[in-house]
């Protein structure tokens, strides 16, 4: 821990500032000494919308989206196609699929990847929730969008074997190169990928 | 603006994250998703650390430290050696100094540097408050810890010129190698300055 060098509030607001993410104990100094010269523009708001945040954001019990309401917006949304679950690992990917606007259907967040380094098995993933939902007739189609990493992948097989009885349709993410990508920078395996499911031109 | 996909209340946290240093747009929503699973160990204690920032700190008249106290700790501290006060731009400095327990003086916050670019002038920096501090018979030396940027120096050489009738001991830090420092790092200016100032081995 650094040195104490101003009051006990400041150096208090410094340290919490420190445990966000992307923020180190120099950068927290900064910050902190920026949202004091902006107090009533940043710092006073900011800290309202902490308090309204802390106070009023739930998790969503079907689809484990933040929101404040429960069910969230977004199962509640009535426009969006029943027929379809996106299974994501974590809130930041409904968020980042939600931005990119590609599907209107509904979330089911895991809240993480199965993982056998750091000890997360399938119990501790809310998987038995989505065979649940996955069981309502309605549902036709599961889109697994999780990682393109090994533990994304392992989930997506062991989520694939746990609703297999249901005869849904089961799909993933398409692998290729990202729009705007140099193919100079990308690995082998997107290129092989890119390669083998090409399209005609 | 991105899209906004979550509910007001995060929309607005994220918003406001984003204007913090260090944050942008897309590191502000990782933050706001970390700090909303982190409630009740991060949210709520930094919505409160802020809340009080926000209301309880001060600048010291004295020096323009920020403080919950005006004077404030470093001004009141009877420690201090009176003769010696320590120019510094920013807050920031006088907390870097303060790290580096390297002088027990007080300090004089100018609040910036000159700067022809930014239309930053003499009467827009604490001054004339340096001017009638200095003029306290006790105070004997100036030390100029000002950072060695062009304004920065010239902002050096107004300030000596503002209390040259005072006839008091005026001092700058030295220029060098920075310690654990690699001269293959370094640019000549640091390295013709150490040659200079070369010190007995």
């Amino acid at each position: 821990m650094p040195q104490a060098v101003a009051g006990p509030e400041i150096e208090r607001l410094i340290q919490l500032l420190a445990r966000m993410p992307g923020l180190g104990p120099r950068s927290a100094r900064r910050a902190a000494l920026q949202l004091i010269k902006k107090r009533d523009t940043l710092l006073g708001p900011l800290a309202d919308a902490m308090r309204v945040a802390a106070e009023r954001i739930v998790v969503c019990h079907a689809c484990g989206n933040v929101d404040t309401s429960d069910p969230c917006t977004i199962c509640r949304d009535a426009a969006r196609d029943p027929s379809t679950l996106v299974v994501v690992e974590d809130v930041s990917d409904l968020w980042a699929l939600e931005r990119s606007g590609a599907v209107q259907a509904r979330y089911h967040v895991l809240g993480g990847v199965l993982s056998a380094l750091d000890g997360v098995r399938p119990e501790h993933l809310n998987i038995a929730s989505l065979v649940e939902r996955a069981s309502d007739p309605a549902v036709k189609e599961i889109i697994l969008a999780l990682n393109a990493t090994v533990d994304g992948q392992t989930t997506a097989h062991y989520v694939t074997e746990s609703i297999r009885r249901l005869d849904l349709k089961v799909t993933r993410l398409a692998h290729g190169v990202p729009v705007g990508g140099e193919l100079d920078y990308l690995d082998e395996g997107t290129l092989m990928a890119a390669i083998r499911s090409r399209t005609a031109f």
